[in-house]
């Protein structure tokens, strides 16, 4: 017998958690699925989530894993997934899918490539059915000047200028593969991707990017800012509420 | 001077409503709306709706009409939208614009053409996000299946058998002129649109065409059932969560 790593992949809505991270007397998505796996398998088990979402963030594709002995009996995804969901209701926590993976998979340190989207609803009136679900904006935006500026952060820069004060990631080094800016009709969608993003770097790069697209910046001056390696010369953290995580990418 | 008539284009998250018409001692759209008109204007203002939406039904583009009289001050659409918006607060329901109309126009005798929505979430998993908003089926569904069923169902026909017995409309003639089922991923999208409806009616076509969908009826039963002219031949109600109007149109 013996341990059986599993792979979840992991839908939330992030409105009433205080986050993915386990905390002290308030709700996070961590609690609520070890909690069913406790109900579950009634044994006390720890999950390692491949992207610690902030307060408010919702997830369609999070991934994390986890080690269980499960005794003599055939365990198989379908039935995790079915037992876990049952566990979590009524939780806005939903377990897509469960695959037993190798033991030397890890679902932060395996991964390829991270996609979020951020979603900005753009009209006067403020959101109904998208509240929580997008940063209301009461504005149109500029689309092709958010893109120039969006430009200039693709590539393997130094993101200090859009790296939260309390990030405690090694190097602010990263590669950003992907930043492309959509709309339909008044939903403007930022799409990016990269292998791993600092504490805040989508938030502060959208946030900065709306300056751009209200015209209170120049596209040209986001390189400025990214050269300046100083985070107070961006512009605001966008809210948690448009923030997607999408999809996590690992190798096939 | 005198009345001004105002066209209203509304949004609203149907979850918390009885639906729109109002009802004593429980919340309907209608009532919030009217109430904000009072507090923006202090008259009791009576508002004329395109479609009557049932308890739990969404809008992205419901229409409503009143007569406004305003005395002297020039008031434009932005202000009212913007006035009404804030009165509206913390109820789900915006509205998206305002604009003067002739005295002839009315939302509902009007209309040319309205367009529905009936979302279907297709997975085992329970929606998180989308709670409220979808038809949870928990299997995939042939859609060539259902195109074929509901293509049977476009074109002029006495819908009996798919009209809710409290349906008070005068005949059940309806000339339905589109019915097409898409799909993004796992989220199967039915296009309704028609000049008028009868009640429940796109709830009951849905419904049927689940089970057509499940492979538990052949596509053409459906034209069986609507030549039957009988309601107890039909599938079930769909639930209303799923359903969104989503725009109706008017002669230009």
């Amino acid at each position: 017998m013996g341990l059986t790593r599993w792979k979840l992949t992991i839908e939330y809505d992030g409105r009433p958690f205080a986050g993915w991270q386990y905390q002290e007397n308030i709700l996070s998505v961590q609690e609520v699925i070890e909690t069913a796996l406790f109900k579950f398998c009634q044994q006390k088990i720890r999950i390692h989530v491949a992207g610690r979402t902030d307060a408010g963030v919702h997830a369609r594709g999070q991934v994390a894993h986890f080690d269980l002995e499960y005794g003599d009996r055939v365990l198989t995804g379908d039935v995790l997934v079915k037992a876990l969901n049952a566990h979590l209701r009524p939780h806005p926590v939903s377990i897509l899918n469960a695959q037993k993976v190798p033991d030397d998979f890890h679902a932060r340190f395996s991964a390829v490539n991270k996609y979020y989207l951020y979603r900005i609803l753009t009209r006067p009136a403020p959101p109904t059915m998208e509240y929580g679900f997008v940063w209301h904006i009461r504005w149109p935006l500029d689309l092709t000047a958010m893109q120039e500026g969006a430009n200039h952060l693709i590539g393997q820069h130094d993101f200090s200028s859009f790296r939260d004060s309390e990030c405690q990631a090694k190097t602010p080094i990263r590669t950003l593969d992907r930043f492309t800016i959509t709309a339909q009709g008044d939903m403007v969608e930022c799409h990016l991707e990269a292998r791993s993003f600092l504490h805040h770097q989508v938030r502060n790069m959208v946030g900065t990017l709306v300056k751009v697209g209200s015209g209170r910046m120049d596209p040209s001056t986001i390189k400025t800012i990214l050269e300046a390696k100083d985070r107070t010369r961006a512009g605001m953290t966008a809210p948690s509420d448009g923030l997607f995580l999408m999809r996590i990418d690992y190798p096939a």
